[in-house]
């Protein structure tokens, strides 16, 4: 399996099933349909559908089954997005080198594209889990996960306590703390989402998170590590922008060295946490891979 | 039945409920759990969960069972408002008397209160979806019925259309699909979802929504007449503030006498749409009386 290859796959057939999932550009009000859909097209790398779909081939689960969750997530993840980059939270003018919804759409606008793309996905979710009895069971305790992730004890609890430390010192656990909430819960839900709508038992599940667990937050030691040393292309962002902006990292609290054997560490528990499955579970040994060698 | 008495019983019930289900608030992150549960307890007349217990008696259900969606609809609207009130789109600094969210806790805690409550309203319904089998069927329904009523087909929707129509002429038509939206919509999940999950079967359902459907657009023609003729306490707002905004209202597009036969007409369809049930609909009566009356 060449992984690049498989991302880009991977990649189409998602942007493919948000194209048909999300209104349409001309429904009424047309302008919030456009804001919505300009967010979602602007070049993600769909890391979180991805990793739904790649727990559910690991479980041996049918992909057409899982995709409205996989979708969902993507939503969820853009809506915060679209939120962090107002001129209230980071004010980004610029995303992936396009200008911001806000930027293109303005404040209130930008605002409720977030609000309509966050409930999108439980339109999503609760169709999947009213429409297909034979399912419903493991999409409603989909549904409740991704939720409590996205929710003020996961991702948005992690986003406050990011906002509240910028520009203070802070130690390691709380570094961890954003970490596992504003990156590291929304990366959970995908997988473990991704585990129950394949037909994952409790076995799988719980090997699935602590794959999850570890590879979310190797995927944040990486992006820290990228902020410091890398090429702005596989950032998707400035390099050297979290210290511009008095952002605590790992590098900064634990020295460039120790912070890339931390990255290695976690990804060896992430690679450990499957040593149960068999080849359907190579996309996620690759993806675990490849989360940390790019930051090397 | 004493309606003032019945109400202010069911806010007492709503608020109890309300409380146990928000995260506690010295929860982490605490200035995001304080910052929610400000704007949750801010002395709303919580109409919608009382429509959702309303719709729930009168299809003899059980209302413990209703409670967690009746509590789910009113973090909905609570997040709705909060949003509502941000600088970027009405920027209102009192909402009842008090300081709005953002004024209090800042606008990127605002922001996020209301994300939070948004996705907090879909814990609830999630959990209760995944927690209770017998009831699953019903739940799954009543949580996809919210989210779209919700999203950008519906309550979203509306607040863009009426956005984009301040302080510019528009039509009865337009009119009514800002106030079918924007308020019609979450009122109209509120009565749908409470009859789902009393156990209201197709009949029963039909009648609600065409009960919510009326009842929905007669809260706002009476709205509308009261900013122009109403005592500020009953309206909750200042008196005149549509006008001073340059909102198009009911009373400035059809005149008061016509706005006022109109709210008449649709109290009385709703009133007409329920004379399949007995006195355990009478709540829903009172109600739709309530409306239309404190506008006279």
């Amino acid at each position: 399996m060449e992984l690049a290859r498989y991302l880009k796959d991977r990649q189409q057939l998602i942007d493919a099933a948000l194209d048909r999932y999300l209104p349409a550009a001309d429904t009424l009000p047309v302008r919030l349909h456009q804001a919505m859909r300009y967010s979602m097209f602007a070049g993600g790398k769909r890391l979180r559908p991805i990793l739904a779909l790649a727990a559910c081939d690991a479980v041996g689960g049918d992909l057409k089954t899982v995709m409205p969750v996989a979708c969902a997530l993507e939503m969820i993840h853009t809506y915060s997005l679209i939120h962090d980059d107002l001129p209230a939270m980071d004010d980004d003018d610029f995303r992936r080198g396009r200008e911001t919804c806000h930027k293109v759409y303005g404040e209130a606008l930008a605002i409720l594209a977030g609000d309509a793309l966050l409930t999108e996905a439980f339109i999503l979710l609760g169709g999947m889990a009213a429409d297909k009895p034979e399912i419903a069971k493991s999409s409603c305790r989909a549904l409740h996960i991704i939720a409590r992730c996205a929710g003020s004890r996961g991702m948005v609890g992690g986003q406050v306590v990011d906002m509240d430390s910028e520009g203070k010192e802070i130690d390691l656990p709380t570094l961890e703390y954003i970490h596992t909430h504003k990156t590291g819960a929304l990366i959970l839900a995908s997988v473990q989402a991704g585990c129950l709508i394949g037909g994952g038992g409790e076995v799988a599940f719980e090997a699935l998170t602590r794959y999850a667990g570890a590879a979310g937050l190797a995927f944040q030691v990486a992006d820290d590590i990228l902020d410091v040393v890398g090429d702005q292309a596989l950032l998707g962002k400035d390099v050297g922008s979290d210290e511009a902006r008095g952002k605590a990292t790992y590098p900064a609290l634990l020295g460039l060295s120790e912070a890339r054997g931390r990255a290695v560490e976690l990804r060896d528990v992430a690679l450990a946490s499957l040593s149960g499955f068999g080849p359907d579970a190579d996309p996620l040994r690759q993806i675990a891979h490849y989360i940390v060698d790019r930051s090397f």
